[in-house]
């Protein structure tokens, strides 16, 4: 079986520099073309970008030369399909005109994360939010669509959230943050503002983290999302740590429980079937870490190749019900990997990677098309 | 005028040398003794201590022989006074006796400040509990006394709730630090726990940072406390950051109120009367900052020589009432200066320095020496 | 006695800033002008400023408004002084057409260092290089001059070379410096390049660090300059520390001298006699640290007022002969102190403050103009 | 084919440690035998261990009861096998023991290191040292062995000082190195000492940089040990980084050589034949990176799983020949790797896995089992 073809926007970045390392040794897709900034534009991808991962630049999209993001790309599939790392004000006006050209965009930007018809989604959490993709189809008249996935503070404090939503209900939620400098991207941070400090401030994130989770844990009920009812307070702190954003969360709950209760139910959780089918997500999806002293950003972000969730500190909340510490690595996790993810759900979904057979080894495959 | 000879227990550690370097600028006290641990007993201190404080160890103290602690001090006052910066089970077993021997005992240490008849005092927030000395003294049977202050995180988010209590009430808190490393002392947290790293744990710290509050914040009736009913609920975090604790606060209220009411409340608040007569209290006691991105640990630590609180981010909280974020320098405003007020309140107070009287401008003098 | 108005060119940049900073306490001079970038020009200098420095803007200078780089500044004096912290464009452009209108620049800028008749001047080191004055007047036919001081990590080392110098001759240098993150300015060194990492390069600084020394130790005859005859290679390398150029010195001596010897020489040193007229210049220029371990940036930066060299690990080298390491605060008299002291010197010498009187407190005083 | 069991002394500590987590994947030994500290002898090693490695403590080894170390270990093999990563005292009564006793003692301690007729090992720049062996056995009178690695930091600049000895020769070295805080174990160095700043001191660290390549240069003629006739310089600096030492060397040639000379060397050496039929050493032994700004320790100590050698900046040396700048991860290739691949060497050699044949794709069998 042929992997799937697809599109890196904005793939010079950090987040873009992510999605073309992912996509190297991915089982499903391959970057068959690479858009990035004028400073690159005309050269060889290998050539044009300051790369930031680990190891080398990936053989074959190196050699890709950078396109300038515009619908010339001429991408084949049915849709074809683009992750999106854009500059904001380039996702403002590009991931429109791909939707509307047929595309699927798969983005990592915020512009549309709070539209009501663009599933804001988690694979392993709210899996069913695709179903707004056909009204979003109508409503905006695109052959295309887009899917958004949150920002990567709202990942690091969500999961649990969804467990006690399920077990509890969840009626309000207190947190604050403390994030790795990497989220800023490149050259993102000075090293003058961080170093030896803490930064009470990052620009929109509070706000975020104050709606996403309503609409991550909200229902979908006949192709209209429902927002979750929950009051949520967020404190965004930058700290001097590479990778890794930690989350410490109060949270009052629908009915009362104990922290007994409240582990025994994260401890208890089974993901949604459908995540079985996707190969990027983790074995061991949560890991529950009794210790007192846990979760870590370096000790614990890199758990299940950064796309695991680690949790620690469960306990009663003199306040509200329960407290917890939850961390995820924020640009796997949280950015490239988080959407890497929901193109594998779209595939196994059917919404994308039409006309494609059924691979031996058994991992998917759509029958004929949605 | 002759400045008050005093003690200093435990003066090699780093608290003890914070108490030292601050003696020795001290214009009501000076030190007249310093014990130490067994490897530094006998030797100068400029000799046996491992000085981490800037500049160099005072020159008079650096000639003072290391005493073992016991009673055989021998100093002189009305009462004779010590600051304990005792290891913890050191001051457990003396802090008591030096009471009990007549002393005043001034301490940084943990183990009496629960003790309902021991004032936890910052004499900012709470200079009337010094009354509770006349019931201490009764209740123990000692001539002496102790005043403890509180622990450095509980300092950093206080002053804007006794603010709030004063001007609103106040009934529940949620709280979430991010704490310096030269919390912990020397040589404390091992570098290879910190670098690059996030500790969501200090052994003991979430509930002083529950239960202190309440006894600061209470009230002192017929030399009784009564503790101020308020629930709180903790999270300490170690940072990757030298000096200065950094507080997360969510704030419900005993009456609504908005974000700019409490924010005039910070502005209009002013310290009790007695304040004015403290040489170390510093001119502006409670810096307001409306920046979005302060306070900071490296920017604001040192803001009023490392005496004042530092608050910003004063805003609705979607849960409770109110948010804040507040700082102060654990080392200065959190320890050894936190004490060193203690001693000047006393002092202007009358428990310790008998036979001085006080000087016109509010300073002290003593009428003949002793 | 009334201070010298001063201008500052390139006001609102850290190095800028500094100056601004430590403007305000002078005794001898005071800001009278600013100029900054397009963004804040026309503004208070107090609204325009993205003030890093601790506490606030001082009051005087932040009602000043910004204005452009230009010679209509119209600065009193005979001659009128600006202090240059320009960016290196805007520096090539502007310093010389300061010296061609009359000016006295005193600038902190790296063009100019290496120009023959430049002096670049540590008052300390070679405070007779300003004899290349009058020869830079002739030769460029400028009413004012241009006095240069040198690069910070420079700086780092010099002290210790100039007295061995002195002492044995120096024929040989090898260097490697670790540097602080603040001399790259602001945003300057993004906290993802240097978090949890060292960086071997930084722009420029090897050749600087290989030629400026042979100037600063050079001889000025006959108003030309000769160069000293040192061969130096250095290594330059970015560290995760605030403050504070650290250098790792080996040297080959003219005549072989021992350890001790050397160390000797270090404790015997006394800074020219014009010195002791330099208000800026600390109590004790060079501390010699005789522990193993020392000096450190972080408990070392701060001597002197940032203004001393600390300077320990003096020892054999089993190659060359000697080998040390040295540390200064890099924008204090690695940049702006520096500069600042430069211009303390050019007052006493009379190059600048014309029709001044002494003061009665006797710093100093020019009698006539020069 | 079954592994060979071997012993580890020390199994707590973090070198330890890591022996425990670099044996659970190795193709040829497995941990049999795990040593530790008074505290957790008797105890399972999953429970008694501080377990500071990413992941969890190797399943197998997690059940092993953890013993003094004593002879009692009772390991079968011909001879039974011990790695050591005691502390320093221990080591030093408890190797002699054991190579008495008839085991292969592989250390990674200093004790030994210097002795003679014990090798000083790195597999790929002198396996034929091991020659020592029969000599060590002879004038010790041990049926068992010891050999060593050398000091992490001398590890870092070896391999490009190899290579320039072999094709020019080598005369004299002056280095400076920037050492990483996990050199230093655990709880290792204080936090307050190493945040925001560099600490130019690591006990003996300048003697072993000054004597240890010495011995690794040398040449083995009729079984002793001749050491190279090399003059070292030495300054070890401990920097705020988590894992890599770097280190920055000049060299005098024995012949003169450009730096292009210099670069060609680095790429055309391969490492002794020997090499390929180790199993952890790397494809890529000796990356040279061309960039300016490189190696760096947080974006080059992976390379090679940690085992590689990343060189850079190599160029003229005004003073003394060539210089350049070197890194290897300190506790990989500096510690428990480099170890590890000294006894992949004997058995490989036959010195250790008697009445095992060799496998014909390099790799080892047994021929029977035992």
């Amino acid at each position: 079986m042929s992997k799937i073809p697809v599109g890196v926007l904005g793939a010079t970045g950090t987040v873009g520099q992510r999605f073309v390392q992912l996509l190297a040794e991915h089982p499903w897709f391959e970057v068959a073309a690479v858009t990035g900034s004028d400073r690159t534009i005309g050269r060889p991808y290998g050539e044009g970008v300051n790369w930031m991962m680990p190891g080398d630049v990936p053989q074959r999209t190196a050699e890709l030369i950078v396109q300038p993001t515009s619908l010339e790309l001429d991408l084949p599939g049915d849709p074809p399909v683009v992750f999106s790392a854009l500059p904001t004000a380039e996702a403002k006006e590009w991931e429109p005109r791909f939707a509307a050209a047929g595309y699927a965009v798969v983005t990592n930007t915020s512009v549309f994360r709070m539209d009501p018809t663009v599933p804001l989604l988690i694979p392993e959490i709210n899996p069913d939010h695709t179903a707004l993709i056909p009204a979003q189809r109508a409503e905006k008249g695109w052959p295309g669509f887009i899917v958004a996935s949150p920002n990567c503070s709202t990942t690091s404090a969500i999961l649990p959230l969804k467990i006690f939503q399920e077990a509890f209900g969840v009626e309000a939620v207190i947190l604050t943050t403390m994030q790795a400098i990497s989220g800023a991207g490149y050259p993102g941070v000075s090293s003058l503002d961080i170093h030896d400090n803490v930064v009470p401030y990052i620009g929109g994130e509070d706000e975020k983290l104050q709606n996403e989770p309503t609409k991550l844990l909200g229902a979908v009920r006949d192709g209209r999302l429902l927002a979750a009812d929950i009051a949520i307070s967020a404190q965004a702190n930058r700290v001097p740590v590479v990778d890794g954003h930690l989350a410490s969360v109060s949270v009052r709950l629908g009915r009362r429980a104990s922290a007994e209760e409240a582990i025994a139910a994260l401890r208890a959780w089974r993901p949604p079937a459908v995540v079985a089918q996707l190969p990027s997500s983790p074995r061991e999806l949560l890991i529950y870490r009794p210790e007192p002293d846990r979760p870590q950003p370096r000790r614990d972000r890199d758990a299940g190749d950064g796309l695991a969730w680690t949790v620690g500190k469960v306990r009663q909340c003199p306040v509200l019900d329960v407290r917890y510490m939850a961390l995820t690595h924020n640009t796997l996790r949280g950015a490239a990997s988080g959407a890497l993810l929901n193109a594998e759900l779209l595939l196994v979904q059917g919404y994308i990677g039409g006309n494609r057979e059924r691979s031996p080894n058994g991992h998917h495959q759509t029958a004929a098309g949605r």
